[in-house]
């Protein structure tokens, strides 16, 4: 993998970029759809491509462990082959699903316990082996296994996990440059920052996981609903020490309004179910704010979704059908949704750039955050 | 609406037509899939069109009327501009979906008052009402309000209720013509013959819907439970009454084997959930006979879907990617296997048009009949 740092933004620490993979270019800052089990939910892989125009996906690591699971993963030669998807992928570590399995697993030194959400069958996953299974999965970019602390949570739990997930990151880093990619293409690792909400520990914990070195470096442990202040807050600590010539990855952000404020904090990439789960519900981003179409006012209204939108789907598509779909829970509802939400947050993240690569971030982003957080 | 004739297959009853409607022409055989209310489940419109291809579309005046509701698609300017489709549309009379709200719903000369699967709320299909209904959801072609006999029926019972029907016909016949089309273009009324699987009422029935002369004739009250022979026997009996120079639609068929025989009686238009419904399962119908992809021997098959398909989808994804999106129960999955399955049977209409044109239909057809009753 590279990074080529191409600009950076005078009035605030945005920066653009271009990362280079095996399965291509990623022009930064870059939004990552959620394809949790090895499909964006409600989306053919061609429409990814074409109408969201997603430059990378992410898959996770726990439900694709789980199901198709590893040996059929390895007999098609790897997830972008199972899936047939040609761009970059980025895995997850499990990290985060495991976390989220509470009463369902144990974490110790050694690693997590956990029973499956499907069976309730038995496993452990370890550094090691969420090492082994990523390389099976053939992903680009695959992320450390660390433990994703809650919010809130104890100072001294906080500080004993962000420990621990150092040690699992040594653990990581010790099997991933001792292994070989599976299917001819390199993969590169990330690490995680962790510390919860505290200033000092998120300070400590990316001092840590720079001094690893890796060709880039992930945020974890934040949007676990912590108010969005505290969320910038910890972003700001660990950008003005996360190394400057490496993209930086905050997992599982966010909002639009967080897009753009962490962009302004320095942040190159982004991963969240939001756009999708939140489609799916009937709730659409635009760049004029959010609508409801599941809301009576918009029963009669035969105006396209979104006149300002990108995707063929905006134009294509009324408001009144859409919330017709939505209402009598037509997957079709889904699927248009689905992609006027990522090809809308696609070209949030591509017009940040092009304001970046322009000078003119700062101001855009002050009128793009008062818009986006209208009602419609 | 024009029918035009074109060729009759010489050791069947087999024909080649072209409907010609003001949204364009159908060429018969053909099949038409069912989009319930307003949209083929898990198809955007533009793969109707151009992925599946299909000629024309079917709709529900039960759903549509329930959801989502007259106001909305009188002031869309009709069902076509509410979903954006332009090529022909039909509306079945919403008979078939009262008859199957067994328990909610009460028939009696006036119409029948049935309660609402959504709301509970209490509706009057009267023969004049379902006619304003169809009016206003604007398709191409309307079919009359009849009475759908269950399997078995009691002869007194099918007897009755073929009666009924006729009257209710002569009612939907008196309103439609003294009414117009709201939208500017013709609408056409097909009535239904009924009878149940008794010889000597659908030859009754035939004759007396034959009587009507209106542009086309359907075939109701079949493929509700019956063996397949006793549907064929039904057909051909009415096949042998209804005039050769219109169309001839048989309401809710089929299997791909039932499509071709009773293509061989003289059949023209047909429309059935099947390959829909099936498809959201996980089965499969290809020309070489049906796939149940949740099969465990399709696991590790990264062969593509089907290598005869005619679609996209079956070469771009493997057997073992469908089967995992089935199996996890992802949109997706449904989303394929809903174009495979009515791109085979938009195939298979064509194909045996192709054939009856050639004069090799009857061979193809015996041929076609053995494969297509394979497991695979
Ligand atoms: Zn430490
Ligand atoms: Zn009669």
């Amino acid at each position: 993998m590279d990074f080529k740092l191409e600009k950076k933004d005078i009035n605030s620490k945005a920066r653009a970029g271009t990362i280079t993979t095996a399965h291509g270019e990623i022009k930064t800052p870059i939004f990552m759809p959620v394809g949790t089990a090895g499909t964006v939910k409600g989306v053919h892989q061609h429409e990814i491509k074409d109408d969201i125009k997603a430059q990378i996906i992410l898959g996770n690591t726990y439900h694709l462990y789980l199901r198709p699971k590893l040996d059929i993963l390895k007999s098609a030669g790897g997830l972008h082959k199972f899936i047939n998807w040609d761009k970059p992928i980025l895995t997850d570590s499990g990290g985060y699903q495991v976390y989220s399995l509470s009463g369902r697993r144990k974490i110790k030194e050694e690693g997590a316990t956990f029973s499956s959400h499907i069976d309730g069958s038995k496993h452990l996953f370890t550094p090691e082996y969420v090492m082994d299974i990523q390389r099976t999965i053939g992903a680009d970019i695959i992320m450390a296994f660390d433990e994703c602390t809650p919010y809130p949570c104890d100072y001294k739990y906080a500080k004993n996990s962000m420990h621990m997930t150092h040690r699992w990151l040594k653990r990581c880093c010790e099997r991933f440059d001792s292994t070989e990619p599976l299917y001819g293409y390199d993969q590169t690792l990330f690490p995680i920052v962790q510390g919860s909400t505290y200033k000092d520990l998120r300070k400590q914990s990316a001092e840590k996981i720079a001094s690893f070195e890796r060709e880039g470096n992930a945020i974890g442990g934040l949007s676990v609903g912590e108010p969005d202040d505290e969320m910038y807050e910890m972003c700001e600590v660990v950008t003005n020490i996360l190394p400057e010539d490496k993209p930086r990855y905050l997992m599982g952000v966010g909002t639009p309004i967080n897009l753009l404020e962490n962009i302004a904090l320095g942040i190159d990439m982004f991963d969240c179910v939001m756009p999708t789960r939140n489609a799916r519900n009937g709730m659409l981003f635009t760049s004029q704010g959010t609508i409801n179409i599941k809301n009576k006012k918009w029963e009669n209204d035969l105006s396209p979704i979104d006149p300002d939108g990108t995707s063929y789907v905006d134009s294509f598509y009324s408001k009144a059908y859409l919330r017709h779909l939505i209402i009598s829970k037509e997957i079709l509802g889904a699927q248009i949704a689905t992609i006027h939400n990522l090809a809308f947050y696609l070209w949030l993240v591509t017009e940040a750039r092009e304001q970046i690569l322009a000078g003119t971030f700062y101001d855009w982003k002050a009128k793009m955050v008062k818009q986006l957080g209208q009602k419609l």
